[in-house]
């Protein structure tokens, strides 16, 4: 059943989509308020997890992203705020076993996170092992019980298998594909991002990550289909263009 | 009390310690019995899998190394060999909670795994907050009940970071300390191996991963002090010399 289903999406896009970049004014306070101002390094310190939610709080970014040891310090910085807390799960490889990524996304919740950035499990998607995939992402999305964003690492994907990524995140009640971990060789590009939005349609998001540096960028990101803009450059990004 | 023993340590390497690589004639079979072969990669699918650990029995490797959800497959694999079945936890960031990290380390065990490879808190260590980068290691080695290796991260620390990540790991239970998870900008040196055995003496021992690509590569990190290697090239390695 879902094979079928990744088959007629495919069809689907084979007849239907084309790639469009649609002309539109992008203003700083759009790009602003879809940033997810993030800091997933393994070197990453308190003081600099601080400085990110400074930053965040200062510019009125969408929300923080970190890594899951940092959500409960985070959560008490944020507290009364209406900035979101963000956190990553079996990141950046996908490769743990369910059972872990579950646990990683019940302790993270419970400790303040507001939504869950998970990594699919790439090489069971390569193997068209769709029934894993699926199971792996439902396990998730369920014991969550906030949104969950898929990340397919497109980088390592065929078209065919963006496809059929976003196709079984959206069975599997995801609110959110998300392009990239920001750790594979290239990351989000406006092409996946609007073939990515065409799949899963107007009840999911496009979560556009890695490789965002500048305005422009962001801009396009927007223009092509995503809502949210994972970056680490954000100041940067909205300092470019007057408030 | 961490405090002091990482201090009297940092000491007796300004007073007493000198990189040497001994001249020592390094036999295939040393190397072969040394090499955790490896494949971590987020794209591994099954097949990648299987191959992996054909090649590992059929070269008489010490072990192979894999991502926690192919854990379970391989150990039905290697039953009743004796080649170890090794992964990793909180890899590769070392950035989730201590916690999900103790979850990820009992799943492992209870699924086959024979030695746990996990990643210690990397940011924790550069803001000197010793106690959380012990409790850490310690939570997972109580929790493990097998080998633990403690990945350093060598790439991102200083000498001195890199001597209290050693005497951490020790204070805490490791059976090992290992240079890098083969995710960061370089790997093992014969450097950081003959300094690593130093810190941590005869009852500890040190993995050399990450960038060992020949033979040649493999005798330096034995002879530095090593007596484990990690490596996905073990195959080309021992092709090398002539059997």
């Amino acid at each position: 059943m879902i094979e079928r289903q990744i088959e007629e999406e495919i069809d689907r896009v084979e007849r239907e989509y084309s790639f469009d970049l649609p002309e539109r004014e992008i203003s700083r306070e759009e790009v602003a308020m879809a940033i997810e101002h993030t800091n997933l390094k393994t070197f990453a310190v308190p003081e600099d997890i601080e400085k990110l939610v400074s930053e965040a709080l200062e510019h009125e970014f969408y929300g923080v992203c970190v890594n899951p040891s940092y959500v409960p310090m985070v959560k008490e910085m944020v507290k009364d705020k209406k900035l979101k807390v963000i956190t990553v799960v079996g990141f950046p490889l996908g490769a743990t076993s369910t059972e872990v990524k579950v646990s990683e996304a019940i302790w993270a919740v419970k400790n303040g996170a507001d939504e869950i950035d998970m990594v699919l499990h790439v090489g069971m998607l390569k193997a068209q092992n769709w029934k894993y995939v699926y199971e792996d992402i439902r396990a998730v999305v369920e014991a969550s019980k906030v949104p969950v964003k898929v990340i397919i690492e497109t980088a390592y994907l065929t078209k065919e298998e963006k496809i059929a990524a976003c196709v079984i995140s959206r069975i599997a009640g995801a609110e959110f594909v998300k392009t990239s971990t920001g750790f594979a060789p290239s990351g989000a590009s406006p092409e996946d991002v609007h073939l990515m939005k065409f799949v899963v349609g107007e009840n999911m998001g496009v979560k556009a990550a890695g490789g965002i540096r500048t305005f422009e960028d962001a801009s396009k990101m927007l223009r092509a289909g995503a809502c949210r803009i994972g970056t680490s450059s954000g100041v940067k990004i909205i300092g470019e263009v007057g408030g």
